[in-house]
């Protein structure tokens, strides 16, 4: 037998940075009675992506952002499309460069991580924004 | 219940660039009858692949070809793999940066992306070739 | 009908480098007898990665090394987290630029890869490690 569930989340960031969501998600999981299968999670924006990153340590997180800067500069100069200001363009070659859409194994009912893993909503604009997920969770509640 | 769909799509591409394939797609995902569940979508190449972009402004898919030249110039003298000339080790680089599989909701019988977002298969050679795409559609018809 | 399955693989890894893992997973595809669905892999690390790539030319993956390197050289001073070494925090980003989890279609009960694409462990450390990864095999055996 196999069970489908989806629902949608809401992420409202502060602007550029990374949001933990790895409990908003396990919740999702927990509630739908699936054991085994899969959990996707989707990011319907493209100057917003998902991450599974490190989850100790901040400083990884701040370096992440700090390489990005480096190759993905705001104000480039390269850049075109710069209608809504320097950091337009650099968000979505940065959500290009990392995920809109993470599938995560749900085991014995949970989120299958790593333990030195998290799962985080990357805001790339510095302006504060309202992000939108679907999870779609499928499986066997067996 | 749940479904299993899957087919085949060929993307006759002109050479380097990207191609919309959002409306071909969604017709898929329409015939299938699924109502809930996830459409993946695979190309079985590692010289092209998908890019899940901004859908509005074409300056932005030129953009993310001016960001890619310049991390990952043709002709780069540090690669080694140039048989097939100053854009085959190239084309790899920007298929492992960027995305072979792609998995977006089905919510209402529809893909559910966001108002500007768009799939693209992005062509990285400078020839025009013939690409296999592979897309399974998966969920449940009520 | 749809079946689900899940088993664990360890890849023991000699330090930096890629480690063609296509034909274990191959065998779990077999194993399941699913003959039309989808099989995810998902590595449970943030410093090892999944690579879908060209699988004839090993100086493929050897130039994917010269690139990273260049891209994000073991050492870089832009970087604090180096607690675990020179290669702690390149090994996240190079995690972060390319997959963690990686679906593949079956098809007629086999991995629907193209000619010339290899499913590879990316170990990013310099040390050898064990790396522990999901394989999830959904679909029906019809």
């Amino acid at each position: 037998m196999s069970d489908w569930h989806q629902s949608s989340l809401e992420v409202d960031t502060a602007g550029r940075g990374t949001y933990d969501v790895t409990d908003r998600i396990q919740r999702v999981v927990g509630e739908t009675g699936v054991r085994i299968g899969l959990c996707h999670v989707f990011i319907h924006h493209t100057s917003a992506s998902l991450l599974l990153c490190e989850n100790a340590d901040p400083a990884v997180r701040a370096d992440l952002e700090a390489f990005m800067q480096r190759v993905v500069p705001d104000g480039d100069p390269l850049f075109n499309h710069v209608q809504e200001g320097p950091d337009d363009m650099p968000a979505h070659v940065r959500s290009v460069l990392t995920e809109s859409g993470v599938a995560i194994p749900v085991t014995r009912g949970a989120l299958a991580l790593g333990s030195w893993q998290g799962l985080y909503v990357w805001e790339h604009r510095h302006g504060a924004h309202r992000r939108r997920l679907t999870v779609t969770v499928q499986g066997s509640r067996d």
